[in-house]
């Protein structure tokens, strides 16, 4: 018979019992070169930088398995009874619940139906799942849910499949929130960054750094006024709007966690090209760019949640901008920057004295739980 | 200019700004009579049971939509492309982490898995998303989600997409995890519990109890040595051959959290019928037997995660039963009942006195955090 009597020691805080590890040795996991450095999670796994890339590259690629590897962007594009789907997945753990122009119940839909956008996929269902904390008050996670679903109605989205668990108090805060998408792909639609040529053109769909700077304003020890509300929307339609003129958009990204450097630096790794952005053709609102003064950060790295950044053949550049700025979601679209054959893999910003700097991938992101 | 700088109150711990409660009352959400007694979450709202029930009948599906109403159970059943699709999402907040005869990576993959083949539906794609706290040791991360990826693997599952989210240290439990999953429901293939009829006869898989049991043998303040492991396992391959019986099988659930009590009483609910089953009939294993009478526990309340119960039309009870035993899933399926048309809507055991008692829905989990 075997010894089932686990002891109650745990390890780290983890609920696993000390004996586990043990039998996790025993599974022969080598922890590979690049997570030596830390054999403990901090928050930058969590911040969509370098952190993030490694433990994916490293740790859940190699698990999960060969295909898997290339799909964990965004979104996935699988192929299913004869349909091409997109198939997207976060969960938010943003604090606090609500901010400025938004809450997790909006961010939970917009989130995930904007990374189906990024793949050319009109969002078509959510399924939902909440870990609440016990003790947290019924009329806020009724708050939450009435947010989510309005933000849904708004996506032009059904929340199809839901699930709740509860954790005690003390091993949760308040509510975090799952939500998966699945969408169609539209035919004659390729949208990934191995499309990305020398001389395609940078657009960015409107003012960035709105998102980060809401929520660094209501942040508990970092609290200031600012006239800042969150972009937190849906942007589905702008993607239509800009299909409609071509379908031969080569990529798009939504640049949230670790703000447009990490979009940027995603697809000029994955694509093999240099990108150079004019830094001061990049939309930056004066509320936000006084923020970052105050901060010391730089907007390039500030986190968005309705915002687009797309690499678009020249040829129909001009157009695709015209589309996007008569569409609600792209106002304030500008042309930022190129592709281009030097620095292959390297993000570069033209300053505004002529100078150059190179934009690195973040290590983390610069506030914990921004999402 | 709005006052976007907010007070760090908080209310009960949720990050909550004190102010935010005020925009919540904005909201005009009044508390429905059914949740008035419990203002604050409890445990029992993440147990499968009547709890549950009551926060997805009056809280979620009213804020979702009409449509989400009738979806919100294991899987949603959609239209996409043409296709027929499975759609079902689980949290799994198990403790501890590792467990006898599994691992939270196992049931990651077998909960969600086990959902969709309740439609019929073969899995196809998952996603998974990860809630890491913060000073998590690396090797327990990767002993996850090899565990995970093993499943995957076994149950012919692909993991098409991921996330992960840090939260700070105190405000998780080493790790949480979400997968939502997708795949094709067979043509003429229609499980739901509408189609219960009087005569119908209930099958259940196998032995009953095995995953709470083994969980609770484990759990810190409760340790007990007993001979019993997880039942965590994928149906999709029984079902399968199940279907290959006929597709006109009536409905199929797999009775997790609340156990075969909460699995019957959904059904008879949602059917409008009554079921009887007789005790002595369903299998029983000694050790959870007797780990249920130390506890004072009923073994019909207690959690499975490799089990079915199958209403069957009675022509094809005999055929089914007899692929379910030919099946290594089901080599101990038995009929444990029936479906009838007296006391419509309620659960009855005849006892092995010859008397009988009412099997109720559960109000929450007796255990939680099981799954």
């Amino acid at each position: 018979m075997p010894d089932t009597t686990m002891p109650d020691s745990t390890l780290s805080g983890t609920g696993l019992p000390a004996q586990s590890a043990t039998a996790l040795d025993v599974t022969g996991w080598t922890c590979p070169a690049p997570l030596r450095d830390r054999p403990r999670v901090v928050m930058g796994h969590g911040g969509g930088g370098a952190l993030s890339a490694e433990l994916v590259q490293h740790l859940f690629a190699p698990a999960y398995g060969g295909e898997a590897l290339a799909q964990l962007g965004d979104s996935a594009a699988l192929s299913l009874g004869g349909a091409r789907l997109a198939f997207s997945t976060d969960s938010y753990v943003v604090r606090p619940l609500f901010f400025p122009g938004g809450s997790i119940g909006d961010l939970a839909v917009n989130g995930t139906v904007n990374d189906l956008a990024m793949s050319g996929a009109r969002a078509a269902y959510l399924s939902c799942g909440f870990i609440l904390e016990e003790g947290v008050e019924m009329s806020v996670v009724a708050g939450v849910a009435r947010a989510l679903g309005d933000a849904a109605r708004a996506a032009g989205v059904e929340v199809a499949t839901g699930d709740t668990k509860v954790v005690e108090a003390g091993h949760g805060d308040g509510i975090y929130v799952n939500t998966a998408g699945i969408g169609l792909i539209p035919d004659g639609v390729d949208l990934r960054p191995q499309r990305v040529v020398p001389g395609d053109v940078v657009i960015v769909s409107g003012e960035i750094g709105l998102h980060g700077v809401a929520i660094m304003s209501v942040r508990e020890g970092l609290e200031f006024a600012v006239d800042v509300e969150s972009d937190c929307a849906p942007l589905g339609g702008l993607v239509d709007a800009m299909l409609a003129v071509t379908p031969d958009l080569h990529v798009l990204r939504d640049p949230t966690r670790g703000g447009m450097a990490a979009a940027l630096n995603e697809i000029a790794a994955a694509s093999g090209t240099g990108v150079v952005i004019r830094e001061g053709a990049v939309p930056v609102p004066d509320a936000v760019a006084n923020a970052c003064a105050i901060l010391g950060l730089d907007p390039l790295y500030v986190a968005n949640e309705g915002k687009l950044v797309a690499f678009v053949p020249r040829e129909h550049a001009d157009a695709v901008l015209e589309a996007m700025r008569a569409h609600p979601m792209g106002r304030r679209a500008a042309v930022i920057g190129e592709a281009v054959e030097s620095h292959p893999g390297l993000v570069v910003a033209r300053t505004g004295l002529g100078g150059t700097r190179v934009v690195d991938l973040p290590i983390g992101e610069q506030l914990p739980r921004i999402c």
